[in-house]
């Protein structure tokens, strides 16, 4: 059986000081990563064209790209939804690392810069 | 556009001492729900034929239902995927309501409890 459980924690712990995305599983319908950036750093605006990207924010603080030159806070409790096609990203703004889990489907994942 | 951004603690407002699920959005490839799980609460054990199950606990603690009789606990902090076909379920053992999102992918999601 595949690994099923994860504590985001033990992913996150002594990475660099830079945004870092790591992996926690991959199937053909989904993925899940756990994206960590520490204050100041970011996910740059992108979207995806075929695949729904889910954040769910488990520590700090961010302003979330929405596209457009919109932003809106973001914070530990708060889940972002960004639709196939609508962009997003978002850069740490807190004191701590930001610190969210992200869930895309379908796959595989397409990425556009903007 | 539609609604992309959602605070948990907002959802999770007054609802009342029994397990409630609330759908933060649908659309044709993924959802979105909001579990609350009050202190000895449960989710029953379920899978889904052709739906990945994933959960990101953000508020207290759980016992996971693994299927076989077989569990693990589950606290904020932690993910836990069910593939398809994976039995998953959970009952809230801390002393304060158990909160998590769940992301499912692909739709529809047919449900078969076990």
């Amino acid at each position: 059986m595949a690994e099923r459980i994860y504590r985001v924690a033990d992913v996150t712990r002594g990475l660099p000081p830079q945004a870092t995305k790591t992996v926690l599983y991959e199937n053909e319908r989904t993925n899940g990563v756990i994206w960590y950036v520490p204050p100041g750093e970011e996910v740059p605006a992108h979207y995806h064209p075929d695949t729904d990207d889910i954040w769910i924010v488990l520590q700090g603080q961010g302003e979330y790209y929405l596209g457009e030159g919109r932003t809106c806070p973001l914070e530990a409790g708060m889940v972002a939804v960004a639709a196939k096609g609508e962009v997003h990203g978002v850069r740490a703004t807190g004191a701590e690392p930001l610190v969210f889990a992200a869930i895309s489907a379908p796959m595989p994942v397409q990425m556009i810069k903007v």
